[in-house]
C-alpha cells in the first residue's frame, strides 16, 4: 500500500494549494441554461485546459459541438494496460432564488469544513478531484499504472443535447476499457458507495378533449361526459390501489434480483422509519414484496407528475371543462426497453378509453436503464478502493433515477460504467447553499488515486462487459 | 282579450321611446364587481327609481345594503286581489375581452332586430319590460289588475352575496302571493318556456398532501405515495364507468319525475343530435334510463369541476407533487339537502381515503334545489300568457343550473317562483357582444302585461303553494 501512503503525503502537502485552484474553478459562473453566461461556458472549459497541462494530459482540446464545448484530454502510454475514460460536467445549474444563499453563490467560502458555491459537489469539485488525481500520480512517478482518457462537457445541467452526437462521433476516440463518473451521491456521511445501475425512463402526456368549449355545468351537467372524470377513470386504470401497475406486459422483461443483491441492499441497513419521518409522509406506499431500496432502486415505475384541467382558483367555478390532461412518466429498469413500454401504455390507454371524449397521447423522451453487473470487476474493485480509505464496507446501490447519457455511453461505446460518487444527498445541489464536505474531497482524492493501481491488475479481457 | 289589443296598441305607438328609454338604462357601466364603478351602481338604481315613479309605483326607495343598494317600489291598491312580487337585477357583468365586443358595450346599438348592450338581455332589457307592463296598464286605467311589488338588486352578478339578508329583514315588505322572474332563457327562437324548477348546488374541495414537499421521481419513485395517483383513485371511487354516482345515499330523496314531466319534455322534441354537433362531442354520456333533459333538468349531478397537482408546463418534469387537489360540485333536485349531501360526501372520502396521504376536506357554499309544483295555477297562467301571444304551446321546463337567490326566496317568503324569460341562450350573457332578440322585447312586454290578467282570475288562496 505504499502508493496510497504516498498519496496521502502529497495531498496533505498540496491541500492549500488545491483549495485555492478549486476556487477558481468555482468562481467561474458556468450556467450552462443561461446565454448570458456564454463567455463563463468558455472561461471554464480554457481553465480546464490549463489544469488537464498542468496534470500531464496531452493530446488536450476544446471540442467544439452545437452547445457548450466539451474538453477532452488524455494520457496513453500504459501500453498493455486497460483505459479508464473518466466523465463528467463543468456547467452548473442556475442560482436562483440569489437570497436564500448564505455567502454568494460563485464566491467560494469554506464553514465547518465545507466548501459552499454553486458546482462544489455538482460537478466541478469531483471532477477536479479527478484531475488531481492524475496530478498525483504523475508528478510522484511520471507516469500513470493505466491509460486514461477525460471527457468533461458543459451541458449535462440542460440534458446534455449535443453529447450523445459527440460520442457517436468520437466513437474511436473515446474508445477505453471502462467509464468512471463521480456525479452521484454516497450512501450516508462516512458510507462510500458504488453505483451499479440506474432506472431509465419513458413517459406520455395524455390529453382528453369533450365539448368545443368549457360547458356550464349546471346547464350541461348529467349529460354530457366531463373530461376530468374521463382522464380520472383512464389514470385510476394504470394502477391497483397497492401500487402494482396494471398494465398488461409491463412487469414483462423486469429483470429480477438477484439473492446476492437483496442481500447486499438488506446489508444497507435502510432506516425506512426515518425516511418516512424526514419526508413526513403518514406512511410508506409501494409495491408489496419489496423493500424500499428494492421498489426504488430495482422496481420499475408508473407515476403521473401532472394532472390538469378545469379551475383551480380559490373557490368554486361551476365549469365541465372542454380538456383535461396528464403527464405520466415510468422508471424503467433492466431488462424493460422504453419503447415496448411506450407501446404498451398506449394499447391500455385504448383499451381503457372513457365513453364521449377523444383521447391524444403524446410520447416524451426516452432513456434506456443501465445496469453494470454487480459482480463486475470494476464495480468490486471501486468498492476495494473506498474501503481502503473509510474503513467501513462499500455500500453496493443502484440510483432510482435517470442519468440519460449514461445510458448513452453505455448504448454506444458498450463500456462497463463505474458510477464512483463523493457527494451527499443533502448537499443542496440544483438549490442555494449547494456545498461539498471536504473530508470526501480528501478521502475521494485517495480513492480516485487508489482505484487506478486496482485497475491496473486487471486485463482489458477481464474487464469485458 | 280587449286588454291585449290595447296593450299592442300602446307599445306599437311607444315603442321608439322605449327602446330609447331603455338605451338610457344599459349607458350606464353597471358591473358590480368591480369597484370603480360605485358610482355607476348608484346611477343606475337612480335611474330605476325615475323610471318607477314614472310607471306609477309608490313607495319607491333606494335601500342600502352591505352592497350595491336595492330598489323597491310597489302599487298596492287591487283591494283583495293577489300581490306579485318582480324581482330582478340592475347589475351587469364585466365586459372584457373588450377587444371581442362588435361594438362597444355601452354604447347600445341595433343590428339585423336585436339590440346590443351589456345587460341587453341579461337583465336590464327584462326589467325594463316589467316596469313598462306596469306603465302601460297605469296609463291605460289607472290601476293594475293586481298589487305589484319590485325588487330590483345590484348584485346578482357577484351571487346576491346581502340579499338573502335584505329578504329576511324585510319579510313583511315583500309578502306576496307569487314571485315573477324573467331571468332566464325562453326554449328558443319562437319557443316559450315557464321554468318551474332548478337544482341546487353544493360542493367540496379535496386536498391530498403527501411528503412535506415536491419529491424526485427517480429517488422516490415506487416507495412512496403520489399524492396524484391518491386523488385519482379517490375521483374515480366517485361515478362508475356509465356516470351513475356511487356514493353511497346519494339518490335516497331525489323526487322522482312525474308521467306528466315525463310527457311534457318528451313533448319538446329536443335534438340530441343537433346538440351533440353544437358542443362537438363524440356522444353523449349521461346516466341510463333518462333523456338528456332528464339528466340536466331533473337528476343530480356529481362533477369535478377542476383538478391540479404536479407539473403542467410544456415537457417533462419528474416530480412526485407534495400536493394534488380536485373542486367536486353537485347539482342537486328536490327533495335532496345541500347539508345532508355534503355529510354523505365527506362520508364517502373518509371510506375511500387512499393510504400514505393526508386528505382535507373544505365545504364550498351551498344552495337548494327549487321546484314550484309543474301543475300550480301561476306556472299554468303563465305559460297560458305566453300562448296567447306568441301562438305556439309554451314549453314546460327546469333549469339545470342554480340561481342561489331563488332558493332563498323559495324557502324564506315560501312562496311559488315563477320563472318566465325572455333571453335566448345563443344572446352572449356574460360574454361579448351581448344583445337581445327585439321580437321577444315586443311579445314578452304584452305577455308580461296579459300575466296580470291572469293572476287577477285567481284567489290568494289558490296561489298558495
Amino acid at each position: 500500500m505504499a502508493h496510497l501512503e504516498q498519496l496521502d503525503q502529497y495531498f496533505k502537502e498540496q491541500r492549500d494549494t488545491h483549495l485555492e485552484e478549486l476556487n477558481e474553478f468555482l468562481r467561474i459562473p458556468s450556467i450552462s441554461a443561461l446565454s448570458e453566461h456564454k463567455a463563463d461556458m468558455q472561461k471554464a472549459a480554457e481553465w480546464l485546459v490549463q489544469s488537464f497541462d498542468a496534470a500531464g494530459l496531452e493530446n488536450v482540446s476544446i471540442d467544439e459541438t452545437d452547445g457548450h464545448p466539451v474538453v477532452y484530454g488524455d494520457w496513453l502510454h500504459a501500453e498493455g494496460k486497460p483505459t479508464i475514460l473518466v466523465y463528467g460536467h463543468y456547467d452548473v445549474q442556475p442560482v436562483d432564488p440569489l437570497e436564500l444563499w448564505d455567502s454568494p453563490p460563485f464566491e467560494p467560502e469554506v464553514r465547518d469544513n465545507k466548501l459552499f458555491a454553486r458546482g462544489a459537489s455538482d460537478d466541478k469539485g469531483q471532477v477536479f478531484m479527478h484531475i488531481k488525481a492524475v496530478e498525483a500520480l504523475m508528478k510522484q512517478s511520471g507516469k500513470l499504472p493505466v491509460n486514461v482518457k477525460f471527457l468533461i462537457e458543459g451541458e449535462e445541467e440542460v440534458g446534455s443535447p449535443n453529447l450523445e452526437k459527440y460520442i457517436r462521433e468520437n466513437k474511436d476516440k473515446l474508445a477505453a476499457d471502462i467509464i468512471v463518473i463521480s456525479d452521484t451521491g454516497m450512501q450516508g456521511p462516512g458510507q462510500p458507495a458504488v453505483c451499479y445501475g440506474l432506472r431509465g425512463l419513458t413517459g406520455v402526456q395524455i390529453d382528453v378533449k369533450g365539448a368545443k368549449g368549457d360547458l356550464h355545468s349546471g346547464l350541461y351537467g348529467g349529460g354530457v361526459q366531463n373530461p376530468l372524470h374521463a382522464i380520472v377513470e383512464l389514470l385510476a386504470s394504470f394502477r391497483d390501489k397497492e401500487g402494482t401497475i396494471a398494465v398488461e406486459g409491463f412487469y414483462d422483461n423486469v429483470r429480477e434480483l438477484t439473492e446476492e443483491e437483496r442481500a447486499a441492499y438488506e446489508a444497507l441497513g435502510f432506516d425506512e422509519e426515518a425516511l418516512k419521518e424526514e419526508i413526513d409522509v403518514p406512511a410508506l406506499f409501494g409495491e408489496k414484496g419489496f423493500s424500499y431500496l428494492e421498489q426504488t432502486w430495482a422496481r420499475p415505475t408508473l407515476e403521473i407528475n401532472g394532472l390538469f384541467g378545469g379551475f383551480s382558483g380559490e373557490g368554486i367555478k361551476t365549469v365541465l371543462p372542454s380538456e383535461a390532461g396528464a403527464k405520466i412518466t415510468c422508471r424503467l429498469v433492466p431488462d424493460q426497453d422504453p419503447d415496448e413500454i411506450v407501446e404498451k401504455l398506449k394499447a391500455h390507454i385504448e383499451k381503457h378509453k372513457p365513453a364521449g371524449v377523444t383521447v391524444t397521447v403524446t410520447e416524451f423522451d426516452k432513456g434506456k436503464p443501465f445496469i453494470t453487473p454487480f459482480d463486475h470487476p470494476a464495480i468490486q474493485a471501486a468498492g476495494r478502493s473506498y474501503e481502503k480509505v473509510y474503513h467501513v464496507p462499500t455500500a453496493y446501490t443502484r440510483g432510482g433515477g435517470s442519468i440519460p447519457i449514461v445510458a448513452a455511453f453505455d448504448e454506444i461505446l458498450e463500456l462497463p460504467v463505474v458510477l464512483m460518487g463523493f457527494g451527499l444527498s443533502t448537499e443542496n445541489f440544483h438549490a442555494p447553499n449547494e456545498h461539498f464536505h471536504l473530508e470526501n474531497f480528501d478521502q475521494g482524492l485517495r480513492v480516485i488515486g487508489d482505484y487506478y493501481y486496482e485497475i491496473e491488475s486487471f486485463s482489458k479481457e477481464e474487464l469485458k462487459k
